[in-house]
């Protein structure tokens, strides 16, 4: 099932309790560099610090009562999980999260902080793990991007950057599995037709751009090097038809954009960007003219990093 | 000269379309652990990066057109050099910056970013440089702290503080030179008469510690080993008279402590702060059950940092 814009609009208002409206900054450095106006909605300072948080929360609020009984379960280690533990606390039901053994402990401490349980089993035996625990407890599973209810969640951020800067020509967000990118098509459509909607993409792993450059999804990239660790993923179904219906754009990005994009956001506006998060800056930066003169939104996904990318970030 | 709250209330006037309003930011996760509410008044979004630019400003705005024909000059090679650089851009004057030979690249590029000429010499030779530049070029000395202009412009960062939070009991910033903290205490005194006021300082450069403790003013600590660069200056005459006139406290933190809230801020908040700018949520923790059920602001000063203070950070 697509999810619709009163998808959207319905979501907003679920989990406004719940999740932060989060501001929106401005670089005069950067409006100077680019000649054109941009608007970062900081999706980094939302609860659990990323925009996962909406998705979860709206999908965690929209069960009924006899689907809650059980909790919920994914097998996600990464933003995903620690928004649904967050989700699920919200509603008091169970969270277990299903993660490879050698899971990052910051990882570990995130998820558990918000109360849920770990299942750690082997890398390769993730979803038969899931699986078997999904059935055992009767949770409901939560796909981290490819469910309307998560799509219409991740839309809310779009919503209100939207709500807060007028006349908007261009809106960027990165791309993974396409949960937020379709969230923001959705809202853009209703709220700003005609505007140009960009995803941003990580080279390394471009099969959104195949995607939409083929016309027929491409399976996610296997085993890529990239610092984009939260756009990994292969594009969602869910996804994938409202980008093609919406006629988004997406435009991809090397590593040393990506990560001279971070430090921008590091060391000229103070914020604490994931590499994943700055991607919209980096396709902001790859268009260059193009940009002169816009007013342009660009979605900053999230900001939980371990810093690694900072040393090779500093040489570039 | 003693500025009063009329001036503060006079420069934020002045300065208003020169620098940024920041915003407030919050912390659930401090406030579960601290039993506080804690309101961090972000200067670490501040133009160049700190809430010097309050002061430059003001103070260079504050000039007659006869002493701004021959420009400004200052041999402070910290966030007050770029600050008096913006400051002078603004007003459309030449700026003077006295830097030691080693000053570090990240500095130079600050303040020739905003266009000032920079003077180097021996790190000894920078006072008797500094005047000898000055009388050659008739500039005016711009202090970085120790004048009535300079203290009037920071506190205008308390005077917003003081307008978007309502009842606060405890207001904490940063000491090094005085000039926020004194700024903060004419705020204070005006707008939330009977309020407790704290200034953070370094336990290895407490020498406002001990001048509020002694009722004299105490020199600089000299040599002192701390992550605080941009507090190893000793407190101001101007900034003495007011603290001990205003009932001000100041307790000092360790580096550990120093470290731990820099992190904090930087991992949990997202925000990038230099270590000096974290020694208020430093001392706020420091104070414990102090706090709890209070209403607390914080200033965090600035973000101008290197991250050479992160590994330490992490291995704490």
């Amino acid at each position: 099932m697509i999810p619709t814009f009163d998808d959207v609009r319905a979501a907003a208002e679920r989990i406004a309790p719940f999740v932060h409206r989060t501001p929106v900054m401005t670089s005069a450095t950067l409006d100077r560099e680019s000649g054109a106006q941009v608007f970062f909605k900081c999706e980094n300072l939302q609860k659990v610090g990323a925009f996962k948080a909406r998705g979860a929360v709206n999908t965690v609020l929209s069960l009924s009562d006899e689907e809650a009984a059980g909790g919920v379960i994914t097998h996600s280690s990464g933003n995903h999980a620690a928004a649904l533990a967050y989700a699920a606390r919200i509603r008091g039901i169970p969270c277990t999260v299903v993660m490879p053994e050698d899971a990052p402990s910051v990882k570990v401490r995130a998820v558990r902080g918000y109360g849920a349980e770990i299942v750690f089993c082997k890398q390769a035996e993730r979803e038969v793990v899931c699986e078997r625990e999904r059935e055992a407890r009767r949770s409901i599973l939560v796909h981290p991007f490819d469910d309307p209810r998560v799509v219409a969640g991740q839309g809310t951020a779009a919503l209100e950057m939207f709500e807060d800067v007028e006349d908007l020509d261009v809106v960027i967000a990165p791309v993974g599995g396409g949960g937020l990118l379709s969230g923001l098509t959705l809202a853009a459509a209703a709220m700003r037709p005609g505007i140009r909607v960009i995803g941003a993409e990580p080279e390394a792993v471009d099969d959104a751009y195949r995607s939409m450059q083929t016309g027929v999804r491409q399976p996610r990239v296997p085993d890529p090097t990239t610092w984009a660790d939260g756009l990994l993923t292969g594009l969602g179904e869910v996804a994938f038809e409202i980008l093609t219906a919406g006629n988004t754009e997406v435009v991809t990005i090397t590593e040393d954009a990506l990560l001279a994009a971070a430090l921008f956001h590091l060391q000229r506006m103070k914020l604490v960007v994931e590499p994943s998060g700055a991607a919209g800056l980096a396709a902001l930066r790859s268009l260059g003219i193009e940009m002169n003169g816009r007013r342009v939104g660009v979605i900053i996904s999230g900001g939980n990093t371990d810093f690694r990318w900072l040393e090779a970030a500093l040489v570039i």
